[in-house]
C-alpha cells in the first residue's frame, strides 16, 4: 500500500504542478529534493511572483524511522517505528479575487519491533480560502467534493465537511480559516472498508483537485481590483498564519519533529499586515464574508 | 502590593506613550479601555502609521477571577482565585535601521478560598529586535539593562539576560528572536529578597526602558533605506511573528483564556513577508545579523 501511495503522489505532484504553471502562464515551481537525517525525505516544489500565483507549494514527502517523541506522546505509543507519506499543497494567488487552497493527502503506518503494520491509515482534505466570497464558487469547490465522496460512501461528504469546518477554525477569532471542503483523518479499515477501498476514495478526492480549484482561478484571475481590496486580502492572510502557527496539528508537528522548516512554512502567504482591531464597513463585501465564516454554509 | 504596583504600571504607561508620541512627532496613541467578562480589564494604546513608529501598543491589565482552566493546569493547582496586572509593550518602527522593541512588567497573585494570598510573584523584561545590527546600539540596551540591575544584585544582568535568551529562542529556525536584554520570572520572596524588594526591582527595570530604548530611536530614525532593507526587515518581522505564536507562552496563553484578542495581538507587525528558502548573501549586513542572532553574544 505504502508504495502504491508514494508513487501516486508523485505522479499527482507532477499533475497539479504542470496544471498550475500552464495557469500561471510566467513563473515555474522550482524544485528542492531534501533528506531527512533520521530516514527519508522529499521533493519541494514551490512557485513564487507569478502572474497568476504570488506564492505556493506543491510538496510531497516519504519519511520513516523511529517514531518521534512528540508523536509517541499524541499517539500515546512508545518505540515503534513508522512510515508517513503525503503531498500538501497551498497555493497563495495575487489576486484577491482568486481565494488561497489548501490540500493535503497522506498515509501513516507503524510498526511493532518485529516491523509488523500494527495500524495503518489514509488522511487528508482540500479547502477553500476566499477573500471575496463568490458564492458560485464555494459551491462549485463543494460540489466537486461531494461528487468525488459520493462515488465511495453517500456519508461520507456531510461528515468530511463538518470536520473541515470544525478543524478549520481559528478559535481565538470565532470564525472559520474560510469556506471549507473536506477533512478527513484516521481512515482505517472497517467491515465496510477495506485499506484498498480508502486508497480508491483518497485518491479519488485527489483527483478531484484540479476540477474544484482551478475553474474558480480561471473565472477570477483576470479581475480588476482595489489597493483596498488588496490590504484586505493581506490582513485576511494574517488570519491564515494565525491558524497554522498556532492550531494546525501538522504545522505544530512539522516543527516539533524536526521537520524541513521551509517546507512545511511554505503555506505562509508572501505578503501579509496586521491591523489594530480591524473591522470591515457594514453592509460591504468584506462584512459579508466574516459573517460567512463565522456561520458555516451548507453550499450544496 | 497589588495596588502599589497596578498605580505603578497605570503612571508608566502614560511616560511611556506620552515619550514615544514626541519623538514620532505625528501619530498619537488610541486608546481603548476593555472589560473582561470574569473580572477585571485593561486600557490598550496603539499607535499606527507614524513618522517613527509603525505599529505599537503599549497596553496595561488588571484581571482577577477564578483561575482560568489552562492555566489551573500549567501551574498544577485546582479552583482558585487570582489576580494579575502588568504593562506589555511592542513597538515596530518603519525604518528596517530602528530596531523592534517589547517590553513587560508583570504581578500576580494567587488566593485560597479564604481569599489569602498562597503564592505572589513578578515577572517581566524588555528585549531588542534589530534587522540591521548596530552593535553600539545593542550595547546600549543591555548596559542600560545592566545597571539597572546591578543596583539590586550584582547576579541579576547575567542570570536574567541568559534567561531572555534562551526565551526569545525560535527553536524550529536555531536562532534568537533578536538581540535579547532581560527576561525574568516568578520572581518571588526569597531570605535575600523581599516582595517590596522584588517591586523595587521591577520598577527600576521599568524606568529605565526609555532610557534603553528611545536613544537608538532617535539615532536611527532619520537613515536613509532601501526597498531591499525594508523587504529584509518585513522578512524578518515573520520571524518575530512565528515566535509570538508558536513559542510565546503570554500570547498562548491569552488566546486559551479568552484574553482580548486585539490587545494581544497587537504585538504582530504590521507588514510582514514570507519568502520560500530565503538566505542573505554571503558576507552581507543581513547575514551578519544572523550570526549573531544564531550565536547570542556578551553584550556588556
Amino acid at each position: 500500500m505504502k508504495d502504491q501511495f508514494y508513487q501516486y503522489i508523485q505522479e499527482l505532484q507532477d499533475t497539479i504542478t504542470s496544471k498550475l504553471e500552464t495557469i500561471d502562464g510566467k513563473a515555474t515551481f522550482q524544485q528542492d529534493l531534501w533528506e531527512r537525517p533520521e530516514g527519508g525525505g522529499g521533493r519541494t516544489r514551490v512557485i513564487e511572483n507569478g502572474n497568476v500565483f504570488e506564492k505556493g507549494g506543491v510538496n510531497i514527502s516519504a519519511v520513516h524511522g523511529a517514531l518521534p517523541e512528540a508523536m509517541q506522546n499524541y499517539f500515546k505509543v512508545k518505540d515503534c517505528d513508522f512510515f508517513a507519506c503525503g503531498l500538501s499543497l497551498v497555493i497563495h494567488p495575487k489576486n484577491p479575487m482568486v481565494p488561497t487552497v489548501h490540500a493535503n493527502w497522506r498515509y501513516f503506518e507503524m510498526y511493532d519491533k518485529e516491523g509488523n503494520i500494527v495500524t495503518q491509515w489514509f488522511g487528508g482534505g482540500q479547502d477553500l480560502t476566499p477573500y471575496y466570497l463568490f458564492e458560485e464558487d464555494a459551491k462549485h469547490f463543494h460540489q466537486v467534493c461531494k461528487t468525488a465522496c459520493d462515488k465511495h460512501d453517500p456519508a461520507f461528504y456531510e461528515t468530511y465537511k463538518n470536520r473541515c469546518d470544525e478543524y478549520f477554525y481559528n478559535g481565538h477569532r470565532g470564525e472559520g480559516r474560510g469556506v471549507g471542503g473536506l477533512f478527513f483523518d484516521y481512515c482505517k479499515e472497517t467491515k465496510s472498508m477495506s485499506m484498498q477501498q480508502w486508497y480508491d476514495f483518497v485518491t479519488e478526492v485527489g483527483n478531484s483537485f484540479l476540477d474544484a480549484y482551478t475553474p474558480i482561478v480561471e473565472r477570477r484571475k483576470e479581475l480588476n481590483y482595489t489597493k483596498e481590496q488588496r490590504d484586505w486580502q493581506e490582513i485576511r492572510r494574517g488570519r491564515y498564519v494565525e491558524f497554522n502557527l498556532v492550531h494546525d496539528k501538522g504545522t505544530l508537528f512539522g516543527l516539533k519533529t524536526n521537520g524541513r522548516i521551509e517546507s512545511i512554512l511554505m503555506s505562509l502567504p508572501p505578503h501579509v499586515q496586521w491591523r489594530y482591531d480591524h473591522h470591515p464597513e457594514e453592509g460591504s463585501e468584506e462584512e459579508k464574508l466574516i459573517k460567512v465564516l463565522q456561520n458555516p454554509v451548507a453550499w450544496v
